[in-house]
Parts: C-alpha cells; structure tokens; sequence
C-alpha cells in the first residue's frame, strides 16, 4: 500500500492542475453521498432512486454515470479506500519507520473510530455485510483488508528489523492482537457505546507494545 | 444470564412433558429457516415471500404466526440467544466455577464461530447489521450483548475471587481483550479464511491469562 504512494501522490498533483470538469464534479459528489449513506446504513441500502432524490438529479442521469449499483458500491469502497489512506497511513508517514510510525498508525485508526462523526471502519461494517456473499465487492472488500494488514504487518516487521522490538517478536501475532484491540472498539463505540473502550485498547495496546519491545 | 438458567430449564423441561401442537411445531420450523437465512445474509434479508416458499405455506400463513417482520426478527434473535447459551455456557457450567468455566467458554465461543456451519457469531454479524439504526432490533440485540459480556465478568470476577487470578486483575479489562481476540478471529475466519487466526487467538488468550494468574 504504501509503495504505491508516490505514484498515486504524483497522479493526484498532476490532476490537480487542470480543474475537474463539471461531470466529473458531479460524479465525485454522487460518489461522496453514496459514502455518506454507506456509512451508515451499509453498501447494499444504496439506491439510484434515493441518490438521485438527494441529489436533485433524475435517476437516470444517476444510473448513467456508473453504468451499474455494483460499479457504483466498488467506487464507494475506492473513495473510502482514500479516505483510510489520508485519515490513518498518511500523517503516519512523518513519523519515522517501525515503532514511531506504528503507533501514530494505531492512534490515527483509533482515533477514526472515535470520531464524532461516528461513522466507524467500513473495512468492519463491510466485512460482516459481505463476508457470506461471494462477489466482486466481497473481493475489492478482501483486496483492500489484506493490503491494509500487509502495511500493517511491514510496519511491525520494520520495527523488527529497526531492532525497536525484540527480533524473535512475532509480526503476525502482534498484527493479529493489535487489529482485535481495533476491532472491540469499533464494536463497543458503535453499538454500546462505552466511553471506557478506547482506554482500554489503548492500555492493551501499550502492553502488547512493551510485550515486544527489549527492556 | 446464569441465574435464569435453572428457572428456564425447568420451564423447558414441563413443556417437554406434553407434545408441542401441530401450529407450534410449524413456528419452531419456521423460526428455524428464518435463523438459517439471516445467518447467511443477515435479518434484513427475511421476507415473509421467501420463508413461504421454503416453508412451502402460505406466505399469509406465515406472517399470521408473527404479526410483522419485527416480530419475526426479534424471535429470531431470541433462538440465537438459546443457541448460543447451549453452544458455549452451557456446557461450561459443568466445569468448577472460575478459570476452569471461563477457559471452557473461550473454547467454547471459538469453537462455535469455527465450527463447519461458518454462520460466525450473530452477536457480532448483527453489531455490524444494526449498530446504526436505533429501534427496536438494536435495543433487543444490546441487551443480549450486555447479558453475555455480564456472564464473562461475572465469570472473570469469580476467577479473581477464588484466587485463579491476581486480586488486582482488572476484571473489565480482560473482558474487553478476551472479546478483542474472538471479535479479530470471527472476522478472519469469515472474512478471509486465515487458518492461522484460531491458533494466534488461543496464543493470545493463554498469555492474557497467564498474565493474571499468580506465578
């Protein structure tokens, strides 16, 4: 994920010089209230009917855009594959590799989590939506979850090879721990809504840390 | 949760003693497929149409015997609820009060999220399902949710108790990480079928106890 950056930097900058056209603008705007509903009431609540209602357009000139629902909900999961990239992995990157960069990563991904706007990681909402139906957005969903723990887990292996923790620390184990830490948090913000949650990854969090690191 | 056991066992076993009637065996059966579907595409996929053509009634038939969709879904949660205390609680009562019983229903909870039928745990796949949308479905889920992490406190409290655990053992705190490690085994399992994740999660929770047990 994060060799890909530079490119992708590159490709963004190029872009931004000339300035989008009106259909490309519109599109971008359906794309990014299609997100907003995804967010919070999942992938498969997205209708043309509703977007084009919200949007003041006809549904048609909503259909024509995207062709199909499904090419619709894999741009949706594109868009919000950028905003994990900018919320989490970007602001990381300043911080220098293995173990300063890991955990500015565990404090962003938490952090987005908690933010107010409460929408929590689709790469969660999304899994137990789609993790028993075989398709081509189960597979972006797959692709863009393995890319995300394998920046993860290069993380960890720096911070290894950096000697920030013991070199017999296992990378995958730690990668396993740290993303159920993730996970009961996103569930408890989101459905319980227990204050004490993010304390309490966050407490787990510097244990699994200290777990590994030589004293 | 284990205090209403004896009361409902009891109740269970005098309506074992006279036959169930025809229209009651024919909810049970209804509730049955409706508890299959929503395992595989969650409670928002039952439609009345569809159990009534798996159940080869009436769709009329069908809705008569709940009233709503509501209803239906509700009762659904309910069978998932007596599932899951007769997959992972228990056949941990028969184990001595503590760390002995707690070992037991981690063992138990993994197992019945890994078991060949892969329909995970509906505690977890309905969080996702509903986490956004207050009602009715939401409040009956939350309560299950809270009742079964109640048990687990209950359970880790007694370990503290008995003296299994250090007596500063942070009661909640293991709770929330012993969900953490069942939460990221569930998704990987289901999701994308790591055959690691069980045996990372049993690692994980071994060291989680160990580091409350006295040495």
């Amino acid at each position: 994920m994060i060799a890909n950056f530079s490119t992708r930097v590159a490709s963004l900058c190029a872009s931004a010089r000339k300035p989008l056209r009106k259909g490309a603008l519109t599109k971008a705007a359906i794309l990014e209230q299609a997100l907003y509903i995804a967010s919070l009431e999942g992938l498969e609540a997205l209708s043309f009917g509703i977007l084009a209602e919200q949007m003041r357009m006809s549904k048609t000139g909503v259909l024509g855009r995207f062709g199909s629902m499904q090419a619709l909900q894999l741009e949706v999961i594109e868009l919000y594959r950028y905003r994990f990239e900018e919320a989490v992995i970007y602001p990381a990157l300043n911080l220098p590799a293995g173990l300063p960069r890991l955990k500015a990563m565990f404090s962003h991904w938490s952090g987005h989590i908690c933010s107010k706007r409460r929408v929590g990681c689709f790469y969660f909402s999304f899994a137990s939506e789609y993790d028993d139906q075989p398709g081509s957005i189960r597979d972006a969903l797959i692709i863009n979850v393995l890319a995300w723990r394998q920046t993860l887990t290069s993380c960890v292996q720096k911070a290894n090879d950096l000697g920030h923790f013991h070199p017999t620390a296992d990378v995958n184990q730690f990668v396993h721990e740290m993303y159920g830490l993730i996970l009961v948090l996103h569930h408890d913000v989101r459905l319980i809504n227990d204050a004490k949650s993010i304390e309490r990854t966050t407490l787990a969090f510097n244990r699994l840390v200290n777990r590994c690191t030589p004293t």
